[in-house]
């Protein structure tokens, strides 16, 4: 089987995903200042999950890059990713509801669907280095792991975290996001 | 007709279907532990009919890739099929609102539901293979029917069970699920 | 400029419009089988918009079959059919919203928007082939337009008749979904 | 890295935004004509914030035509944006919430709103010249730019005009408009 399908089937589910986190962004009440400052919390949260969600679209579109088939396991992988980065919408207006982000279980809950878009992100690579045997381009990446060690580390942290401050582990998913921005250039040569 | 479009229209319908589903799981109205538990049930039945669209985008993949051509029938047969799939959010959210899923009707229609997508399925492949005279590979489907028969079977005993106890029904769709997500090696090489 | 990203985009839009349909099909408020016929109107409405959608993606799709370029007036043409199709969900809203179908306004206004449709539809049709001189089957559209015509004066018919009877109107809308989804093969031999 | 994936995943997204707009128009309450009437100012908006989307797909499109690859830079620039163009369906819902329009801070917002979409188009446009040393079509583009200068000093007249008169500013959003949907022979042949 190809990539083809698989990345258009994913490319609807994350395109969905990003853009129907917009409809909880319901339009103020009235039209005073007050009322859009009211929606500050909600658009924030978008802004990180929009971020993370380009992300995820990023990386998977250079893991299927270097990628040339897929398979039954590869599909359920992939399959199991789109549940978890579906769920970030409705973590993003749940976090988004309470205007000083103060609440831990929206925080918490928040960063769980994260830890595990990046354990199912995980998986999905195993399986393709897995099926990808004379792959060296894929082979490489089972040795460049720094970056994913050093996320679901921040994650664990972040999630009790959020019963002390939940500040910080916002912090801790912004600090994430940066790790991921920022090109990799460097990190791809530092030594393992 | 090339297969092209039909396999994008379907992806899109899909993971459309997929993800508002999503939506439905309203973010709990105060951040307590008790109201996130509230949409237990709502997540539930999420996953439930995650799995089955995944399901049915894995074997509708599966079944295009061996398919080369489509005529106006298969069209429409395609179409019927999406019909039936874009029912499942509309069910799931239904079946969901019931903590304790013992309300016999939400049950009931979800089961329907199912059994039509199963129908409309066996139409398209029908119609596949009747356009293909020449195609083997999809002339082998028509032979290996043991888990198509199985799962109209398990349907059909479902949907009365749903008036006895609801949880029976349940375990059947439970089940039909797992038969299909197993990996089928086993059951292609079965005796027919 | 090729026709596929134009094909993308359409299918991408048509699969969102025949999905959202679904969402105004709230779940029953109860589970009583009371409760469920409620939303009878609306599901009904909801398979009369989701045939006239199928029927218009096939025919995008063959139209598409038989061009090889776009140029930006037939870009925008698109865009107008996509915009026209786009109402199509809210309509089907607000027809389903009315138990019996006899308020005579939502029954208008639903085929406004398909005779807008339909118009739409000419207008792409128009511009593809007056940018297609020398293909032959485009031409070919042109000349076999009964059908057309005939969709046109029904719907002409039908607007004013919702203010007699709804359900006048809603017969010609179903008749002309009927005579769409007939294989139009006696028809394209028919003489003009 | 090909273009094709971005091209899907813009399309994905600009085809749900273009479509989540007409969620916004509920149905009407009642089957009355003062009921329709009522929704003239959303679907007003609607029909204006469609018309931009669909400029932004068209020459989205364009740029794609003479773009042959993509680097993580453009990635984000495409991503940046989406994430403009994702927030029109928030703005339009709001700016349609008040029947006369007369109030500043929808305009306002909904004009930066575009503002912010043009100046993400520009940024696009620089990342993907930078990335094309050797493309002249795309070279050309950065020496036409007159439609771009005149559509920036536009909205950032139309920003403040909205504290006077917001139809001024909604007249400086039509005629940006305007000034894109005319094909633009003539502008590419006028000196710079």
């Amino acid at each position: 089987m190809k990539t083809g399908r698989l990345e258009a089937f994913s490319d609807g589910v994350l395109a969905i995903a990003i853009t129907i986190m917009v409809l909880e962004m319901k339009a103020p009440d009235d039209t005073s200042f007050k009322a859009l400052l009211m929606i500050t919390p909600v658009f924030t949260s978008y802004i990180l999950s929009f971020i993370y969600l380009g992300i995820y679209w990023n990386n998977h579109h250079h893991l299927m890059q270097v990628s040339q088939k897929v398979n039954g396991k590869i599909l359920w992988a992939n399959l199991h990713l789109l549940f978890w980065l579906s769920l970030i919408p409705f973590t993003t207006s749940w976090i988004g509801e309470n205007e000083h982000y103060t609440e831990t279980l929206p925080v918490f809950v928040y960063g769980f669907v994260l830890l595990m878009c990046a354990c199912a992100y995980f998986l999905l690579e195993k399986a393709l280095i897995q099926y990808h045997d004379d792959n060296s381009e894929l082979h490489k990446l089972s040795k460049r792991r720094l970056k994913d060690y050093a996320s679901f580390i921040i994650y664990v942290i972040a999630l009790p975290l959020a019963y002390i401050n939940t500040w910080l582990s916002i912090l801790c998913y912004v600090l994430v996001a940066i790790f991921w921005l920022v090109p990799d250039r460097r990190l791809e040569k530092a030594p393992e």
